[in-house]
């Protein structure tokens, strides 16, 4: 049901029923490698493009997750998903391999969010049984798309973020065991006049407040509510940025309940310079990590807040601004686990 | 309610209670000008690029179908869209003007009804009271992305179909007057292995088809059910094409039954090869012609099947094939009309 202008409350406990996630050579470095499901050692899966890379992380991740469930591929009534690569290529792509009837989206970096609060949206009303839901992206093909190919070696300013390789999907179904979507608040595009496509996190920021604090008030519900609230690519700077725009709204969280998946991801001492980003990143953070914590009742109540930013390589010649947009989802311990 | 594996049954009667159709100066040369709202005459519209110019339309068509309706901007819940550029930017920059939560979606030129579907979905399950459903397409910025620069003056095949330039969007809400979204059938992505990217009609045929095959069997109704089958832009060959394929699987249309928006906009005397194409084309033919026609009672069911090719100017060069997707959505007259 719609709860004020935004949100929506998931009363039929939509569950995710089981995860994959897939992650590259320097995912493997990181923080949370011991997450994910598959791990590479190149950046090339064995394909002649990065595109198609992507395209084969993501087509893992989803058989991953289904191998996992007790359900078969011809079960799997959507798959939903995209990616930031022209056209959603390498998602399509994935979906013309599974066969499975399709919806694209296109967020961004909160693709992943946009995805899971639609598959909440179907399996609660009754129109869907089983859905797979997904995301993935691709240092190398991200780069050559929006900034330079790698090969010119580029430097880059404190604020810019690695983008995270690695594909990240959840299999959400009526009935299972497994924490459940409780409620979904869909953002509105926010524009701060930020062009410059190496510091996202500040274009992003003031989109992840507004989502954050709308959730809060058409949920009806205290920050400390959540053990977490778990924000996409913000970046060091971008989450501090939001962190300090939140506290002057008037919403103090504490330091360690307010977390970046794009800090998450990597070690402090890998050569990135503001964390991480990319449409996995949200996902593999969360379907892989903190998934896990929720399972074992280490936390009990997450908001995911996938922020992206939605411009292309056309706008960012154009000087144009980067429009931002973040979706939160929150994810709890389904009551049959408590 | 899910009515066997991917068709949604809307028994709340989801009601289009307007709508908003934008079309430049070659559409206002052709068979549905009188038809639209605004028509350009010329293809810039004092922008500086074309994608502006695009986004500029959808913002009108938009605009359009808000004052049209007794209800202001800020009751709508949700924009729902996407386009056929680079990240969806004209979608997205006009959702940052009109400061509406926003859901981007991409599907190529089958998202007019992947939107539409989703806005019943919401509309039917109280999930929002209105939705404005939109998307938009310029001749020369696809020109430019997918194939060449209009300078070029390139010679094209018979297959080549010409971009929609214009703008098409509806207000669906729970109640009011006005036609009715009965049901929707998602698409699977097909790919018949076609390369050739003057050639979408071939590659869109078939999944045409496969939906409206499984769109009759899954809602329990026969093809005379409908007045009007009307697929997406399939061009002259990719119509008769998808016409003969149905034939062989046993369903026996009527010649005028069976209708090509691509085929409908234009004048037979307009100089394109094989009807029209682009994210606009379904819409603007859907919502400012059928719809006129639903309201006048000269018809009263249709089954309006979008098509599109997943493809990017990427996955072309790299000569992969163009997978195709189409996704169907029956609008009707209702109840409080008949």
């Amino acid at each position: 049901m719609l709860s004020g202008h935004q949100t929506w409350i998931f009363k039929q406990q939509p569950t995710i029923i089981s995860s994959g996630t897939v992650g590259g050579p320097f995912e493997a470095q990181g923080n949370i490698a011991h997450d994910f499901d598959i791990l590479h050692d190149d950046m090339w899966l064995n394909q002649d493009s990065f595109e198609k890379s992507q395209q084969t992380m993501l087509e893992e991740a989803c058989q991953i997750a289904i191998k996992k469930s007790d359900i078969n591929k011809e079960q799997v009534n959507f798959f939903i998903g995209g990616d930031l690569i022209n056209q959603i290529t390498p998602t399509t792509f994935a979906a013309s391999t599974m066969g499975v009837p399709y919806f694209g989206l296109f967020s961004a970096c909160a693709t992943s969010m946009e995805s899971l609060a639609l598959s909440a949206l179907m399996i609660n009303g009754n129109h869907a049984d089983y859905i797979l839901s997904g995301t993935a992206s691709h240092h190398a093909a991200t780069e050559k798309q929006f900034r330079f190919p790698t090969e010119y070696a580029g430097q880059k300013p404190p604020t810019a973020q690695w983008t995270v390789t690695g594909a990240g999907c959840v299999l959400v179904a009526q009935n299972g065991t497994g924490p459940v979507i409780t409620s979904a608040t869909i953002g509105k595009v926010n524009d701060m006049g930020i062009t410059d496509p190496y510091n996202m996190g500040a274009a992003m920021a003031p989109a992840a407040v507004d989502t954050i604090l709308t959730h809060l008030k058409e949920r009806e519900v205290d920050a400390d509510y959540y053990d977490l609230i778990i924000t996409g690519d913000l970046g060091k700077i971008g989450r501090q940025t939001s962190f300090d725009l939140l506290n002057e709204h008037g919403l103090q969280l504490k330091e360690d309940q307010y977390v970046d998946c794009g800090l998450v991801i990597y070690k402090d001492d890998q050569p990135v310079q503001a964390g991480a980003s990319g449409s996995a990143c949200s996902a593999v953070v969360t379907y892989g990590h903190y998934l896990k914590l929720l399972e074992k009742r280490e936390i009990e109540r997450i908001l995911v807040v996938a922020t992206g930013s939605l411009h292309s390589p056309l706008s960012v010649q154009q000087k144009d601004t980067i429009p931002s947009i973040a979706h939160a989802v929150s994810i709890e311990i389904g009551s049959d686990q408590t």
